[in-house]
Formats: structure tokens, C-alpha cells, sequence
């Protein structure tokens, strides 16, 4: 394609709300435009990457046996009442009534449809499994969109969904969707990693998140060098100790803290370390309030806890109730209002020997605690959130940290939507049972977001190839002189005839702002041909990404390029 | 593809509300599931043949110069608002809030979204043309959603938007949308024309109509045999008559005509012909009300009359007012109430002398009336419905009829959009100047009905080959016959080599099962693999469009079966 009638308007300047660079970059180099909160218009170049995500996600999936279909945007209530997501999801879904008065909300993701479609469809074993696949918008009504496309409200989803007769052969479905996710990121040219999850609110029990690495992602990701254990920060699983033997009790007392309501006022203040202290959180969840405990030093996993209270939602950021003080709670000498709460506690808890708490009245603690001063607590969980300090849970090795961004995520469901919703098979038998489910996401925009987070330097993007929009871009550096426009248009022409995708810079513009914006879009491989170059025989090649910059003697331009982008079109191999 | 791995639910029964054939075959054959009312998922045999349409429109889009984009789907209201359509779109538009209150639409198309797009990032003329065009859902909140995708609320839709410096250069962007249009239709393999069209709500000064031919067409069309003008019955001119000279006046008389409303029964019951009779409408705008006149033969054309009118709505389905009776209407001696309303009157009322009106009282005509007892008309206007009677308005010559549905639609805009939202650029002189626009619209998913309209019988669809779903199928008759298998399997692996699309039926299934189904479906091109031919060294092949049927030696099979594909695949040629 020619660039004097690409539709591509760089900006010197970012928008003034873009947090990350991919927002900045994204917006700057002409591939995407605000429409409104978190609502973005893709323009020519973004079509170009998106198209070649796109393509790879689905050569991928259909050749792991999944087959592409196409569900509407605007869903019907009845549907989403039957799986009660309905009523369970909150605000982030958005309903509306059509003008017949009749609810539906634009989809944010498909169980309820999906299992519709194939529970009409399918009664025999003999027609499982099944394996379908849709890319479309989806939108969620985000609080506070932000970060351009990495937190938008409407975006563009691969969402998939499995169906399978037995808990085996979803194992099968579900190794064989990993395994082609791997190949789709891999073929993006992205560094990953394949990332134990939490299930969240979708549920079931297996859930793996594909991570991009970059700094700027906001996911935490613990990885262990032993054993190779790699798993979301709110997932993560601590290394759990045994409770030691706990301590007479009974020679607890009173002390005055007045003011000290934090960890750290508080163990200063009395001269003890935080691991010194047990530290009480008052949580409202959907099923009444419940009290945490937890050793000062760690830092509760609210994604932990959510999922080992079994809630639909928990919230730490409320003013406690019965009668308790906040800043001086603490599990001995409760309220009496207080006595019958739900107290759930850490397995840090069970190493706290001569321990300070709060007191439950404002400005006083107990120190010289022992854990037999507690009531009884049950067995201990596995509440925190894994630190640079702790054991891995699986060996006991040191944990890396990294940040990053979440693109993909495959769930083993089970019957989570199969069992209420009657989505049910007849077995070999005659005998109707539920079919075994899976669900598989790839944020597609989110992909090239993450991709620009990754690999961008202050100039601009540096495209992985197989993503790139174009993949050579052939700047002439001076559009009046005859000779430097025809050795630039045979170049074109003879990358075309190649199959290489390339874009020919032939504006009439100065090298400068040709150089820029080469930089900005982030064509990975560049060729520059100016005048001093022809005179000598040569053409300059630079690759974006290596920085690396030669001269290549006209007369084997054509082929030397050719064979950098095979080498670097591996993704796209099919 | 294996048929045994396929996701293709066929069905014995169309749905009960299935009114056209194509509502029933896309279901009964695979293609589509009703979700919600005019709201449908696609099956993976739909989107075979929808990605088949997509990418025919795609390179022909981008050979005649548009480049694509992807809006979104969530419309803020300010901008509908700009373009005074918020306001002026009736309850097809599908407005709603989101969490904050803010009001958002479902694009029913985009001109908004695009045409803010483009004045923030075009700004000389230097920048233009520009010609954008997206692949996307949209929604239109039809009152009676009905006949399955031909008019669905949810549906997939090309639309497209250029913007020209200049009337001329809006003109040939025009005419080579219209040219690409052409091409496309044709390499799709339908049967269509293009044809002159009413503007409608979209609004702008010229526009053309892409119809499938299809007895089913829900839209009408006239064709001039002598001079080719070719419109929708919408806008079709009839000849203009020049009005003869008015006779003398003041002779006509009243007449009880009790329970006469009709122009039939007055007619019947003063013995003269509906030609004879003047009648007179009572209209309701947004305007105010309007008496309209026309001969009694003739029938209205509301959207000619909309358009005279520049009404935003008309109605005629109401009472008249200003002691007005409704049935005994007619311009002379008007009810001083209705004296001062508007009176429009059709070319046909030039032609009238010693005619019948209605007398203003419940039971009364008037009979030999003259035109200069009428008050003043000013021009008469071609508000008529041509009929088969009507010379065509352009030579005069004869009007053939068809029916036809409307794949796509191609409008000349021209200031309508740029004006109203500021959509300027600075001209060769530094002037401030609006854009020049025109849009452009195909029904993706609507082409996919249209297609089986024009080409199906009672057992099912037939495909045009370029849009198939397969391009081949191959029947594998008897399932439980190695031999059978084995060159079934042969035939399949060869075609596959050959780049050939081909699904070879290999369920364990009887042979009837599977006529059945392939040409439900509608396969263009079938190869029967069974025991019998295998034994004389044939397989049968079989063309589901034209019927012929013939043997094929084994070792020519292929060889033959890739030229009949070729041959038929041209459209595929790009």
C-alpha cells in the first residue's frame, strides 16, 4: 500500500488521560480514536494487526477442532435468568429493554446463549463433543474504564465454549484449547506465560490465565525457578505451615493505644514486629459479615477469600457492626453482639505465640496473647497474598515475581451452566446426563495492547512481525527526485510480487517526519532510500526491533528482505 | 472438513413462523437459531458462506480505493444528537443508559461516529479523499421483526463512508462504489440489478438500490425495456402529462351517494370509471395535515409524496379533522375549517374533466366537475405508484415488473452530515469547507437470504458456488465398506490437495440420510462414492444447481470434478 492514501493521522501529542503507553501509542500512531468512555474507534492500521490476530486465533482453534460461529450481541433476559446471572451480575452488565418492553443486555460474554444453542441441538452422546467459537464485540460496563483498550467497555473477544459427555474428555478439550492457546501467543511473537487462575465469577474448578509480560500489566504472576509452579498473585498458593503447638493462655492484658489503628502504628507503639501482631478484618459478604484473621505481616488475598467463603461478593472497605470499634477489633473478649460472626482465619494465624490484638474498645489492646485465648477456629486457610518472602506452596522454592497482562484465560466450567440451565445428552445408555463444559476467552484488541506494552521504546511501537500491520515499510527519503521515487517503487514492487505486506512511504514529505512516523507505527523491518544511498548502490535496512541498521546493495535488496521476513514470519507459518 | 465433526443440526420441520424459504432452510439446513425475535445465532455453515460474502467485499472494496475501520457498536447520544437524529429516529433506534446515567444507542449505522472520526483528523484538502468503510453488527429495533434474516433486528452490515473535497470528486468516488457494488453482487453468483431509489431517511441527493431477483422480494421494481432506466416502484417516474386545457366550470352538481365511501363503489354507483373520479386523501405530517389529490385510478406513492413534502413522517391511517368527512372528501366547497390547509395534487389530476369528487357532507358527491372549479393548485406532482399501464417517465416506453430484495444501497450524501456536524477542511485556497459525503451499505447476512430466495427448490438450497458453504461434497454411500471409505477418503485428500473446499459426508448414516442433507444444505457440487459405481470403476457426480447428473471413471474424477470447480468458481477470480 501506498502512504499518501493510507488513512493513518499520527499526533504529536498523546491524549492527556493515557496512563500507559499503549494508550499513548496506540492513539498517537493513528490506530485507534476515543468515541467515549472506554469506547474506541479502530482505524485502518488496527484492522491490519487485528485482522492478522484474528486470523492466527482461528487457524489455530480449527485446527484444534473447534468450529467458528456467530451469537448475537443483544441477548434476551430469560436467558441469562435461567443461569441467575441476571441477578447476580452486577452493574458491569448492560441491560436495556427493547421497545416492546422486554429485557436483554448486550452480551459480556455467551455461557447462557451458547448453552442454549447446543442444548437444542444436540441429545445424543453421538454428537459430542462440541467445540464452538466466536470473535465479537462484547461489552462490560466498567466502573472506571481506563488504560485505552487494556480496560474498555466494549472490545473484541474470542470467546469459546466446549461440550463434552464426560469430565475425560472435557480434560482432553480443555488440554487441547491450552495447547492451542499457546501456539496462537507464541505465533503473535508475544512473550507469555501460561498462569495458574483463580475461576472467578464464570466458576468451575480449572482455570489457566495466558499472561503477556510487561511491566506495566496490572496482574502479578508468582513463578517458581524449582518446580516451574506459575500462578496469578491471587491465586498463588503460600507455602502452608503446620500450627505450632499453641501456648497456655490467659495472661493476656490490656494496654492503652491511643490513635493506633494500623499494623504499623500499633506494633511501634507497643515495640513489637508486625508479625507480632494478629491483625482482625471486619468483611460484609452476600452472606452476612465475617471476621478475618490474619498474622500483621501479610496482606490479606481478597480473591482468595471470596473463593473460600464460597460469596458472590465480599467488601472490605465498610464501617464494622456489632458494637466493634474499628482499628482495635480483635477475636478475644468479643461484643456479645459479636460472639456468633463467622471467623475465618490464615494459616499464619497458627504461628503466633505471644501475640498483640485488639482489645474491641477504642484506644485499647491486648498483648501477650496465645492462640488459646481464640476461640476455636477450625482449620486454618490459606488466606494471603503470596510476598517475596514466601516458600512456594507446591516445593517450598523461591518465588519470581512478574507483571502481566492478561489476554487469554481458558476454564474448566464442568456443569456449572449445563446442570441449571438442562443442558442434558442421552449416554450410551438411554440415561440423560449433563454435558461437561469448558470456556475459553482471548481479549483480541487486548492483544494488541498488550503487545505495544511490550515492545515499545520512546518512539514508538516495535510490532512483533506476525502482528505488524505492515511488515516492511520502504520510506523514499526524497519524493522530488525522480531517480530515489523509481528505485523506491521497484522495491514495492518487487517485495509485492514476494508476498511480503509492505507499505511504501511516497509522501511529499521531509525524511524527518518519514522517520518518525516509521518509528511511531512501528513497521519492524524499514527500508530507506535516499539519494546518497542510490549514488553508492546501496539502500539502508533497519530492523525496528534489533536496532539493527545495513546497507544492502540494491541489486540483493529485494532478496535479503525477503529472507528477513520469512525468518521472522514464523508465527504466521500455519 | 469431515461431516462427522461438523456442527451442522439439520432439521425434518421448519419453524412454525418460517414465512419465505430462506427463514426455512438456513434453519432446517443449519444455518441459523432464533435467539430472540429478529435476533439470530449463526451456525459454522453460515459462517463459511458470511465469510465467503466478507471477503469478496473486502477485495473489492479495497481495489476501488476504501480502506477498513471498525466502529463501535455503543453510540454516545451526543453525537446522534449533533446530527439531529436522536431526536428525529424513531423507536428503530435502540437507545439506552449506561451505569452512569450517560444515553448511548445501538448503531443502526454510523454516519455520526464516522463523520466525527474524520473532522478531527482530516484537516486539508490535502488529506482527501477519504473512504472508510466497517464489517459490523447492527441493530434496528423493527416493530414486526419477520421472515428471518431478510428483516432481522440484529444483522450484519457493511457500511461504508467517503469524504470528497468537492461535488466532482464525490461523484467519482460514487460511481466507483457503484461499479465495486456491481462486481461484488456478480461474484457472489447472484442474479441482480442495480436501480434508481428513494433517498429515504438517510436523506442526499442521488442513490441506487442493489436487488436480488427473487419472486419472494418484499421490494418492487420497474424496468423500461426501451431505455433500460431501471428504479424501485418507491421512485419510479411515470410520464408527465402537461395538463389539457380546464373547461369551463360551475356545472357540477351534488349527488346523494349514501354509504359510497370508495372510489369503487362511487364509481359502480354513478356509472362513470375510477378515472373519472377525483379522490382526495386526507395525509397527516409532521407539517400538519395535507389534503392530497390524485385520479381516482391511480394509486398513491407515499414515498413520492414524502419526499414532495420534505416530511420528516406522514401518516395515513387517521380521521380527518377540520370537519372533514372521511369518504366524501374532495377540494371544492371545502369546510371553512379546512380552508386553509396545504392541497398537493398528482400530474394525473391535470387530466381530468367532467369528474367526480366527494361533496364535503356525510352521503353527498359532486358529478361534473371541472379543474377550474378547483382553487388554485399551483404545479402538479408525480406522486403516483407507476402500474403496469404507465409509459415509462424517462422514453415513454413500456414498464416491465420484478420483485426484488435490497442487498445493498448506495446513497450520495453530500452535505447532509458534514454540514450540520462541522466536518470542514481547508481548501487549496485556506477557506473553510464542508466535505463532500456519500454512504454505502451491504446487508451481509441479508445476502445470505437473498441468495437462497433466488436459488433453492422444495429438497433445500442451491448454492451458488461462490458463497457455498463447500464448494464439494462427497457422499461416502455405504459407511461400513472399506472400499467405499477408501475412496471416498482418496477423492477427499486429492480435492483437498488441489485447494479445493470440500466436506466429505463420512457419518455412519444411510444414503437417503444423506442426499437429504446435501442438498438441504445445498452443495453446488456432489460426488456419490458407493458400492455399485466403485464396481464399474465410476463415481457419480452430480450438479445440485442444473441438475445434471454423470458418471465419472475413478481416474479422471478429480481432474474433472477441479475444472467444474474452477469454471464455477470464478467468482472467486479477485
Amino acid at each position: 500500500m501506498r502512504h499518501s492514501v493510507l488513512h493513518a493521522p499520527t499526533l504529536k501529542e498523546a491524549p492527556k488521560e493515557a496512563e500507559v503507553p499503549s494508550h499513548a501509542l496506540l492513539t498517537r500512531a493513528g490506530f485507534i480514536r476515543k468515541e467515549a468512555a472506554g469506547i474506541y474507534s479502530f482505524l485502518p492500521l488496527a484492522i491490519r494487526t487485528l485482522s492478522k490476530i484474528e486470523r492466527i486465533i482461528r487457524e489455530e482453534l480449527e485446527r484444534a477442532g473447534a468450529q467458528e460461529v456467530l451469537l448475537p450481541t443483544v441477548q434476551p433476559a430469560e436467558l441469562w435468568m435461567e443461569s441467575e446471572r441476571w441477578q447476580k451480575y452486577g452493574p458491569e452488565l448492560l441491560r436495556f429493554k427493547d421497545r416492546k418492553g422486554n429485557d436483554f443486555c448486550y452480551s459480556p460474554t455467551a455461557e447462557e446463549v451458547i448453552t442454549s444453542l447446543v442444548r437444542r441441538d444436540v441429545r445424543s452422546y453421538r454428537q459430542l463433543p462440541v467445540n464452538l467459537f466466536q470473535i465479537a464485540n462484547k461489552f462490560r460496563d466498567e466502573i472506571r474504564p481506563r488504560a485505552g483498550l487494556m480496560r474498555g467497555r466494549e472490545f473484541i473477544m474470542k470467546d469459546g465454549y466446549s461440550f463434552d459427555s464426560d469430565e475425560a474428555g472435557a480434560t482432553r478439550t480443555y488440554q487441547a484449547m491450552f495447547d492451542a492457546y499457546n501456539r496462537i501467543f507464541e505465533r503473535c511473537g508475544l512473550a507469555f506465560r501460561p498462569v495458574e487462575a483463580d475461576t472467578g465469577a464464570i466458576g468451575g474448578s480449572r482455570s489457566h490465565e495466558f499472561q503477556v509480560l510487561a511491566d506495566t500489566g496490572e496482574d502479578s504472576i508468582v513463578s517458581c525457578a524449582a518446580c516451574g509452579y506459575t500462578a496469578n498473585v491471587e491465586k498463588a498458593e503460600v507455602q502452608r505451615t503446620s500450627p505450632a503447638v499453641a501456648a497456655a493462655g490467659g495472661r493476656f492484658e490490656a494496654v492503652a493505644t491511643p490513635g493506633k489503628r494500623s499494623i504499623e502504628d500499633v506494633s511501634r507503639f507497643l515495640g513489637v514486629t508486625p508479625a507480632q501482631v494478629l491483625k482482625t478484618l471486619y468483611v460484609d459478604t452476600d452472606a452476612g459479615p465475617v471476621l478475618v484473621l490474619i498474622r500483621g505481616d501479610r496482606t490479606l488475598n481478597e480473591v482468595k477469600l471470596k473463593s473460600a467463603l464460597k460469596a458472590q461478593w465480599i467488601r472490605l472497605d465498610v464501617e464494622p457492626t456489632h458494637d466493634l470499634v474499628a482499628g482495635f477489633m480483635g477475636p478475644i473478649k468479643l461484643p456479645a453482639a459479636a460472639a456468633k460472626l463467622r471467623v475465618v482465619a490464615d494459616d499464619s494465624v497458627g504461628t503466633l505465640t505471644d501475640f498483640v490484638c485488639g482489645g474491641n474498645e477504642a484506644d485499647v489492646h491486648l498483648r501477650h496473647a496465645e492462640r488459646s485465648d481464640l476461640p476455636a477456629l477450625g482449620d486454618t486457610l490459606d488466606l494471603s497474598m503470596a510476598g517475596a518472602a514466601d516458600p512456594c506452596g507446591r516445593c517450598g522454592g523461591a518465588f519470581a515475581f512478574f507483571r502481566g497482562i492478561e489476554v487469554g484465560h481458558v476454564f474448566f466450567l464442568g456443569t456449572k451452566y449445563s446442570l441449571p440451565m438442562q443442558c442434558n445428552f442421552l449416554d450410551k445408555d438411554g440415561a440423560e446426563r449433563p454435558m461437561v463444559m469448558g470456556c475459553y476467552g482471548i481479549g483480541v484488541s487486548r492483544i494488541m495492547a498488550a503487545a505495544v506494552e511490550q515492545n515499545h521504546d520512546a518512539q514508538g511501537v516495535k510490532w512483533p512481525l506476525p502482528i505488524a500491520p505492515f511488515e516492511v515499510a520502504i520510506l523514499g527519503l526524497q519524493w522530488d527526485d525522480e531517480g530515489v521515487v523509481a528505485a523506491a517503487r521497484e522495491l514495492y514492487e518487487g517485495l509485492r510480487a514476494e508476498g511480503v505486506d509492505v507499505l511504501w512511504d511516497d509522501r511529499e514529505l521531509r525524511p524527518g517526519q518519514k522517520f518518525a512516523d516509521a518509528d511511531l507505527i512501528g513497521h519492524p523491518l524499514q527500508v530507506l532510500v535516499g539519494r546518497r544511498g542510490l549514488d553508492q548502490g546501496v539502500v539502508e535496512f533497519k530492523d525496528r526491533r534489533s536496532g539493527e541498521r545495513l546497507n544492502l546493495p540494491r541489486v540483493d535488496a529485494i532478496a535479503t528482505i525477503v529472507a528477513r521476513v520469512q525468518a521472522a514470519r514464523k508465527g504466521l507459518g500455519g
